[in-house]
Parts: structure tokens; C-alpha cells; sequence
């Protein structure tokens, strides 16, 4: 039989993870599987078409699929309760078991995950669909937002700086080349954005959601405009504020803690990136409503989100663990905000191998700063984040995610751009040629 | 009084039609408007918000709105029934009214039909509604659709070959410039098109519902595609048979004389321009399942069609007398047909000021050809056409109608375009370049 330490020596994890077994070395060899676990562990492993995937029991027995070729992923159960809980409740109980270290990963979580998705099929059976009712996301009433918001976004400045880019941006980057870094992504996407919405100098911009502040400072520095943007959290606005007073521009960046549904005032354009996953698809009406509000006649608008190909709700875990209240839609469901706003949708860009990219950055910078993550957390916290990071990597990979970018503007209004050959005129982008 | 023997000399129709009224000469001053009746065409102007339209009764009697300014155009109804009709259905008696020559337009009838949407607003009231269901779309079962077809798309080629361009495309044109030809920015379009679906030569493509043939030709001649294209409509097959043996290229495409549901075979591209308005929206799941049945693994598909920003049947004139069947759907209902199909959508694109252009081009031939087309189909049709002509040039340009291109690709396939920067790269244009 075969005893590990830790996980470190036996990982395959191409980016070089070293997270470490919660509850230290194993305890030795612990009694046998019994035929009707071992039927459940061989069912297990036909449910996900036997891949390349081995069950090493708590007793260290290893358990293979039907496929004759070794397993280059290993996943250890360290008791028998784990292995029941896991049978009855997979989608939310993979997540908790590995968090806690009763599930350990001998290899690259995030390609057992991948392995994972690809044997579900992109379409779920109706018995994850019962489960999903079972872990229904929390609501996003006006109080509830802010505690789902305050559980993932105030965790601390200090956290995400280990493994965000410089400027703090926590959603999907923008790669005109695969190949360049991430803090010039993320520049790049800022430029996307400005672009898309066409901004000119002195315009006055309305922010839902807006992060560490990013995106508002870049729209004033860089384009010259107006910006008022909404959180509600008071750590990320805290921080904002901070930057925008360093930076000089606190005379046209104004970051107000409170939610999208108390914007006031009118604008040229409406912008929110990585919002509307946490708005609530009952909310969808209300949003397009603010919208509407909000818009000077000539307005325009740009809505960057995660979404799906397929209607289904978040995994169970990651929306109780990760991300309370928060639901990816469909592209025929975001089009609940605008159909009954009277918006009209001009370009919608998904960017879903983008999101990959980003991820694989992200969780290599999670993965190297492992030991101040769990000195600052714990390794239950560590390990969790770490699989959050690995399972929305696998998603986007394997198109269970999709990132979808929607330009619209008010209906019938015909200052529209001709094409949109200006979004890919070399000549013109500054993150090619930066400004001096 | 005014006298008008026709509305030539009297029309200030930017583009010089020439339109004769169905009855020769008016017979000189009628009875006149009643109480009632006059309380009715004040009421008509008032609803409309009192645009700078005039009406003017069957005794010559004009009724202005309140606005105090001289009416730019006015609408003649030439007897009290055609006023009666009028305020009962108005959506579906103008065109009755105005193919019969009952309601004759003096002044730029384009214009006219832009005002009375505006006045409209871009939803349309209950009662509207309620007249949608009186004239509820035809349906669009097998046998139903060729009937549906052919009333539009046989009326012979010769007809459509007075204002199409030389290539027959009876769909948006793409004008990567505002000022090129309507030639020109059909050849643009196709291009458009297959750089789109990224065409490599030998590829396999199956087109639903091919019009004349001028897609196909241009994939297998520009791009070296093997192009299999179904239609419903036997002259137009038989037209499209016919260039492409002209042309030398029918041992590599094949045109079909059936329904997209009869699509047999394996491709590696699914290409739709301009049919899914004929689909129907109860069809739209088998539509999926037709391409879903016959992309290969690595298949991708693009579906071009005019749609809607708001859930609204087709005018009821255009539907019974223009297009039976016909439905514009908003992209929300588009996406039932990729998202049960398990399809990724990848790009959406709104090319509606590009179809408002495509139809002042061939508004202006039309005009230039009315004499012919009146010879060939009488004056009712003329008229009518004309006003279906008119009546979608104005919805374009209000943004009633909307022109959506819709890329997509099997859900998880990561073998799609980084960026959409191809798309624009002026080296590689066609149009630019013409092939030598």
C-alpha cells in the first residue's frame, strides 16, 4: 500500500501546486471497502464514463474505471462517510470534501474537474436539477445583496492583491494576443470597454458595480470622462476612493456605496462588468428599469457578464461557499434587461476562452502565494478558493461558462457606429501604444 | 379646392417616384365630412401626435393636427368608408386603402410611415395587440410553408430582377462603407459572411433556404467550398441550377429543392441568410435540431435574420399581403433555437442601419422601374409594393426592425476565433481587393 505525506511529491499539477492534507500525514491502512462500496465507487466512476481517474479508498485500496490504462489522476477518499456523502450530493459535496481534506486530488484538479464536466454532458439530468432546487441561490433583495456581496468582495484588500493584477480588476481580461501578461489584459479589456461604449471626453458615465475602482479611474484618465460608480462593498469603495484621491482624480470620480438600484442622476452611458452575476435573474426587469431611468437620450450602454449556453443554476457549492446569491444566465435571459427597457442590442462579443486565459493566470498566482493564503485563512479557506479557481477554469475550458460582452443603446436611435471595424483599428489602440 | 389629376407633380418623394393613383382623376368635390367624421380625423391626428400631416377628405376638405405649421404631407382618403376602415384597423387597411388607391399619399410616403411609428412609440398599445391576434401569422407546417413561399418568392425573376442587384440577393447588403454600391456591398456581405464562419477550402457547407443561389456560388468559387443549399421555391432553384452550371461550378454546389427539415448529411458549416423570418417561432426548436444533426464535431453555423427589440407580431398587411407566415423575432426568441440545440453563440451583430441603406437602394430602383412593374402586375401591386418597400425602409430606421447576424459553434469547442480583429484586417478584404 501506499502512504503520502502530503500531496506535493505525487502532483502533476503543471502550474506546481503544493497545497497540503488538511489533517496531515494519513493514519495508516484503515479497514477493507465493503462490496456495496465498492459497487458505489465502480457506479461512480462508470457515471463519469471512466476516464483516466482512479478512487484510492481510505483503506488504500485504488479502484479504476473500466479503461485499462493507468490513472493520471488519483483521488483519495479518507472515510467512508465521505464517499456516501459524495454519492448522495456530488455537485455540493465534492466542494466540501476537498475543502475540508476528507477528498484529496493526486494531480491536476483542474483537469479531473474538466474530466468531470465532460462526463456530465453540457446538459445536466433532472437529478442535479432536483439538487439544484435543494441548494437554490440565496436571494438579492436589497439587504440580501449586501451580505452576499460582503460575504466574497470583503474578505480584504490584501487577499486578492496576491493573485489579481496590479489594478485590482476581478473579471474577465482581454487578450488581443494570448501571449501577453495579465496586467496588460486587463488594460486591454478597459480599452475593449471604452471603446465599445465609443467615450468622449467630458461624458458623464454611471458604473454598476465597480470593483477596486479601475475601470472608473481608467474611463476619467483616459477617455476624460465623468464617473459616478456604485458598490456595496464598503472595502472595495474604501479602497477606491483612496486611489482616486492618490491619482488626482477625485474631482471626476465619485464612488458611492450603495447599491445599482439607488443610482440617480443622467448619463451618457451605462457601464457594469461583472455585476449582473449577482443581480438576480427576478431582478433583471428592475436593472433594465434603472437603465432606462438613468439614460440621457442619446445614451449607451455595455453589460459584461458570466453567462451559459444552457439554463441551469450555479454548482450548489460554489454559490453557498464562493459566491452567495449568484447566477450565470443564459444570453436569451440577460435579454430580460433589456427587452422591456426599450434598449436595442448592438454587438454582443462572448469571450469565454478569454475567461480561461485569465483564470490560468489568476490561479497561478493563487497557487504561488499558497502559504500566505493560508496563513491568512486557514488551510479549509485555502483549499476551497483553490478548487473555486480550478472549477471556473474547468468551466470556462469546457464551455459550461461562457463571458458575454453586450453593447446596446436606446432603440431607435441612429447615432450608432456604421461597423465596428473602429474596435480593431491597430493604429488607435492604446494598449499597443501607450499614451505618453 | 385643389384638384390633382396625380400625385406627380404634387410629391416631394426625394427619390422621384411616380405613382399614379388607381382612378385616374378625382371626381371633383364630394360631400362633405360630417360632425362625426371630422371628429374622427382630428382624433386619427391627435393619436398620431399631430406630425406635419394633413388629411384630406373625398370633398377636398383638409384637417390639420394642432401643430400651426403647413403640413409637409398629406393623405388623401378618397371616400367615408375609407375613413371607417381606417380607424378600425389601421394597421392593416392603410395598406389595403393604399394598394387600392382608396388613401393616396402626397409627399415622401417613407417619411409618413416614419412619423405614425414614432407616434406609435417603439411598443404598440393593447388594441394593437388585440388586432395582432385577428391577423395571427400563417403557420408554417411542412406543406404550409411552400404555399407561403411561393406567394412571395415566385413572382418571377424577371420582377426581381428590375431592383435587385446583379446577383439576386433579396437580404441585408453590408456596407463597410456607407457610400459603396449596392453591388458592391452585397459581394461585402458575402464575404462578411464566410469570413465569419472562417470557410477553408473543401469545407462542407449546407445552406437553409439559398434565395437565388448567389451565396453558395460565392462560397464554392471564393472560398473553395463544397456548398449544399436548400429552397423551397422552384423558380428560384431552378434559376440558381442554372448559374451555377453558367458558371462551371455545379460540380460543387448543390441546390436542393426542399424544406431545411429535409437536411440530410454531415458539414462543417451551417449557413442561414434571411430565412429564419419564414421559420416560425413554434419551429424554432426542430430548426436547432436540424443543424444540430448535421454539423460534424468541429461544425459551426450562422444564422442572418431580421428580428425585433421588443415581442411583437409582423405588421398584419405585410404579413397577409407581403409575407405570409413571417415573424421577426427579438433575439431572446432567437436563442430558442441554439440553446435547446446545445449551441454556443459566439458573436451577435445588429446590422439594421445596413438593411435601411440596402433598402434605399432598392427603393430607388423599384421607383426608377415602376412603369415595368406596373405592366407586368397592375397598379394595385405596384402600390403595394411600394408601401411594403417604404414601410420597411421607415421600421429600419426607427429601430422597429432590427437585422441580427448570429454566429455560433457546438457548446465546448475551443477551436473558435480569439479575437474578432480577422474580421476587420483591411489586407484581407475582398471587396477592397477584388481576386484576380
Amino acid at each position: 500500500m501506499r502512504r503520502m505525506k502530503t500531496m506535493e511529491g505525487a502532483s502533476c499539477n503543471p502550474l506546481g501546486i503544493s497545497l497540503r492534507a488538511s489533517g496531515g500525514e494519513f493514519s495508516g491502512p484503515g479497514r477493507r471497502v465493503s462490496a456495496p462500496e465498492r459497487g458505489l465507487l465502480k457506479s461512480m466512476l462508470a457515471a463519469l464514463g471512466n476516464p483516466s481517474v482512479a478512487l484510492v479508498t481510505w483503506g488504500g485500496e485504488t479502484i479504476t474505471g473500466k479503461a485499462g490504462e493507468p490513472a493520471r489522476i488519483k483521488v483519495h477518499l479518507r472515510d467512508p462517510g465521505a464517499l456516501l456523502r459524495l454519492a448522495l450530493d456530488p455537485q455540493f459535496q465534492f466542494g466540501e470534501l476537498y475543502s475540508s481534506g476528507r477528498l484529496q486530488v493526486e494531480g491536476d484538479l483542474t483537469e479531473l474537474i474538466e474530466a468531470i464536466n465532460k462526463a456530465q454532458g453540457i446538459r445536466k439530468g433532472w437529478a442535479c436539477r432536483l439538487l439544484g432546487l435543494v441548494h437554490a441561490p440565496r436571494s438579492n433583495l436589497l439587504g440580501q445583496s449586501t451580505a452576499n456581496i460582503h460575504h466574497h468582495y470583503d474578505l480584504g484588500n490584501a487577499f486578492y492583491r496576491l493573485w489579481l493584477d496590479d489594478q485590482l480588476l476581478y473579471t474577465c481580461a482581454y487578450f488581443p494576443e494570448p501571449s501577453i501578461g495579465l496586467e496588460q489584459a486587463q488594460v486591454a479589456k478597459m480599452d475593449h470597454v471604452c471603446r465599445k461604449l465609443r467615450l468622449q471626453p467630458g461624458e458623464r458615465v454611471v458604473e454598476a458595480g465597480c470593483g477596486w475602482g479601475a475601470l472608473a479611474l481608467h474611463m476619467a484618465r483616459e477617455y476624460g470622462a465623468r464617473v459616478r460608480a456604485y458598490n456595496i462593498s464598503r472595502e472595495q469603495v474604501a479602497y477606491a476612493r483612496e486611489r482616486a484621491r492618490a491619482e488626482g482624480l477625485d474631482d471626476r470620480v465619485e464612488y458611492v456605496e450603495d447599491d445599482y438600484r439607488a443610482i440617480r442622476g443622467e448619463y451618457d452611458a451605462f457601464v457594469s462588468v461583472g455585476m449582473l452575476e449577482h443581480v438576480g435573474r427576478r431582478h433583471y426587469k428592475e436593472l433594465g428599469a434603472v437603465i432606462d431611468r438613468c439614460l440621457g437620450a442619446r445614451g449607451r450602454g455595455f453589460i459584461h457578464a458570466i453567462g451559459t449556453d444552457y439554463s441551469a443554476p450555479l454548482n450548489p457549492w460554489i454559490e453557498r461557499r464562493i459566491f452567495p446569491g449568484a447566477y450565470p444566465p443564459t444570453l436569451r435571459e440577460m435579454m430580460e434587461v433589456f427587452e422591456p427597457a426599450g434598449l436595442s442590442v448592438l454587438d454582443v462579443e462572448n469571450l469565454r476562452l478569454h475567461y480561461a486565459r485569465t483564470l490560468e493566470h489568476w490561479l497561478a498566482r493563487y497557487e504561488a502565494a499558497a502559504d500566505r493564503v493560508e496563513s491568512m485563512f486557514g488551510p479549509l479557506f485555502l483549499r476551497a478558493w483553490h478548487l473555486y479557481l480550478c472549477g471556473s477554469l474547468a468551466a470556462f475550458r469546457g464551455g459550461h461558462l461562457q463571458l458575454f460582452q453586450v453593447l446596446f443603446q436606446r432603440n431607435g436611435d441612429n447615432a450608432i457606429p456604421w461597423t465596428r471595424a473602429y474596435l480593431y483599428d491597430k493604429t488607435e489602440v492604446p494598449w499597443n501604444a501607450p499614451k505618453s
